[in-house]
């Protein structure tokens, strides 16, 4: 008998517009080398005709008819499709994307193919090796597992890649078990999961295992792209608790703390005091772990002033939070959870990644969640994480004096 | 006896948040050569304290206590600062935004001329000269006239700026007519007008005036800037109806024809088709004229004919538009109009920009105009808008063949 991918509907009556979130265990952490790329280049292909749709242009006709166009995006460990729709034609929604999981068409591989390179060059130096900053942080954060890989392939991978390499690629993807869905919108739970009915059709199959385990965090580590530019860049990465740990509400807290407003202690000690002209903080997070991510962009000759103020910044947060502080990230949240409640698309991306891995996909449980972090648990848990091992710096800078200052910055932490 | 500048409150009783938008005329169009970035600079400064909250960070508390980090922006004609609030605290909003328009302390002037000096850097050569595809196009299409200059100025101006600058240029700017006030969100209008009355302390006084005029188009011209890079990029500018032209429905149909979804024909005859990477309309609306702006990236070696494939399009636009294209346009329309009802920061900018320029603020018979758009209306507009005359051409491409393509493909319109 058929059934349903694991599913959630969030009801938002008071809205106008409903969201269809599909999401796909997929992404450079299930591919073996040779397979690196092949998600991402699906990304490309998959709204290129379905079924009796066999072209771009019908297929996008009927989009529209329903809603708008719909978006693919792809990151480490998921594939996504996300459509904004008339609640009215939900329905058809589901019926569309299901032809698109089922029986997409693959047309015209080769226009794709030249965007794909086109976007590959835009992430990697003259002679193919990483430039981008956010792959050379991974690359070296979990350096020796797939997740060190781009997410784009290697180029001799997107040179060669056939429809019949995507169709095996998207067979191995689109298993009920390897799937997650959400609806979220002005829609009545029951009738919305008939309304689904078409996505029933998947077939069954397991999901893709996490495998291999992430390997032991061993820094602290750096590497450099050498090329000239106005700042020196960086992105300190410091291995994480996952989204499966308990501790992973206080990790939310944490980054909130680092850079979730104005007065958050990024922008503050390192913006606002002139040390740097970009400094943000964000959470890579897997279900078994994850990274908390600081991006720089400093004036060359300013590099180790702010990170010895980044240092001091963050051993400040192990020493403990004050109830000031917490107040307003407490603030902070209250405003996010206002603006997510009339946010379809946000509520139904967000539930469908955490089904996909077996997570609670309640959003006003989470914030809850993140609301009864104590400072002590906020402390202990910043102890934990911005510990040296913990750490891989990636940088793009060219000259050696500011790399020699980076690496002497970190010699101290 | 004090009254509020011309407001608008736009109840949207469904939603959680609400949205506070303040326009004010200025900008690089009300800009004389020497005061070229005044705006801009303002821009950068305006929230770094007010009144008793003398620096940043008091001031950001405060403003996290009502809602979120507010922002500003620089258009041509027009600085507008946006704050998403808590609706239960409007009042406290609108008296922290009074503040920071009568009272700015401008603290710390250095750290923002810093990244002003760094964002000019991103949008000139080693010489000086515009590198920027949009300042070049402005600079082009409105030669002669304030428009055409970068709404950041002058490096010279932007290195010697002073607090006692800032201030002369803010009491030319707040000026109860030269402002305009829009609030959307779950409020009660007669409420929320009252909890606007602390931004009735702004002092009388006119609105800039729209002078001097538009200068008469005199196209076909083209400017490059010589630069190395994969794609030839260009910004094709066709002069076009203003805001308060009866003709201004119309031009937004056409500009969603071209650019509104998957199925217009820019999306369509040149992505989809593989002659451009990129291709996208805008619209740079401005009260009396405005810009038709066809913005392409292109491989060097395809530049003839993706311009060739563009004035085809743009020649059967005048031909005459065909029911199904139509209708496709209606459905997206509906889209949009939906999304909008739920999004009270979309109307409360919109609202303000419409009331700033004596334009009727309502999104609603805004989409209605449109609406009533007829097939011969749009072909009349295309046939008078996309003339040689109307064009200018600016591009970025380092290659003297492709300059002389360019050159060659033009001759032909």
């Amino acid at each position: 008998m058929s059934q349903l991918p694991r599913h959630a509907v969030l009801p938002l009556p008071h809205l106008h517009t409903a969201t269809l979130a599909i999401a796909l265990r997929g992404g450079s952490r299930y591919e073996e080398r040779e397979e690196a790329g092949l998600t991402h280049f699906l990304e490309h292909m998959i709204f290129r005709g379905a079924g009796e749709r066999a072209g771009l242009p019908e297929l996008m006709e009927a989009f529209e008819r329903v809603g708008s166009e719909p978006e693919a995006y792809t990151s480490e460990d998921a594939i996504t499709l996300v459509l904004e729709l008339d609640p009215a034609r939900l329905r058809e929604g589901a019926e569309l994307l299901a032809d698109v999981l089922l029986r997409p068409t693959f047309s015209e591989i080769e226009a794709e193919r030249a965007l794909i390179l086109e976007e590959r060059l835009e992430r990697v130096d003259a002679e193919g090796h990483p430039a981008d900053l956010e792959d050379l942080a991974m690359g070296l954060a979990f350096a020796g597992h797939p997740l060190s890989r781009s997410i784009l392939g290697r180029k001799s991978t997107i040179e060669s890649v056939t429809p019949a390499d995507l169709h095996r690629w998207r067979e191995r993807l689109v298993q009920r078990e390897n799937v997650a869905l959400a609806v979220a919108g002005p829609l009545e739970p029951g009738e919305a999961a008939e309304q689904l009915a078409p996505l029933a059709a998947l077939p069954a199959g397991d999901a893709l295992p996490l495998q291999p385990p992430l390997p032991p965090a061993s820094g602290p580590r750096t590497t450099f792209h050498r090329a000239e530019g106005p700042q020196t860049e960086l992105r300190l990465c410091f291995r994480a608790p996952g989204e499966r740990d308990p501790a992973f509400p206080a990790l939310c807290v944490l980054v909130d703390l680092l850079d979730g407003g104005p007065t958050s202690r990024l922008p503050r000690e390192l913006v606002d005091a002139g040390l740097a002209y970009n400094a943000r903080a964000e959470l890579v997070a897997l279900p078994d772990g994850g990274l908390v991510a600081l991006e720089l962009a400093v004036a060359h000759r300013k590099v180790g002033e702010a990170l010895e103020t980044l240092r001091s910044l963050l051993a400040g947060l192990t020493e403990g939070v004050g109830g000031a502080e917490l107040e307003r990230a407490a603030l902070r949240r209250g405003h996010r959870e206002r603006l997510e409640r009339d946010d379809a698309r946000n509520q139904a991306e967000w539930a469908a990644r955490r089904l996909l891995y077996d997570l609670d996909p309640d959003p006003i449980r989470a914030r809850a969640a993140e609301g009864a972090v104590s400072a002590e648990a906020i402390a202990e848990l910043a102890s934990t994480v911005f510990a040296p091992e913990n750490l891989s710096v990636a940088g793009i800078c060219s000259r050696p004096a500011t790399r020699r200052a980076v690496k002497a910055a970190l010699a101290n932490w």
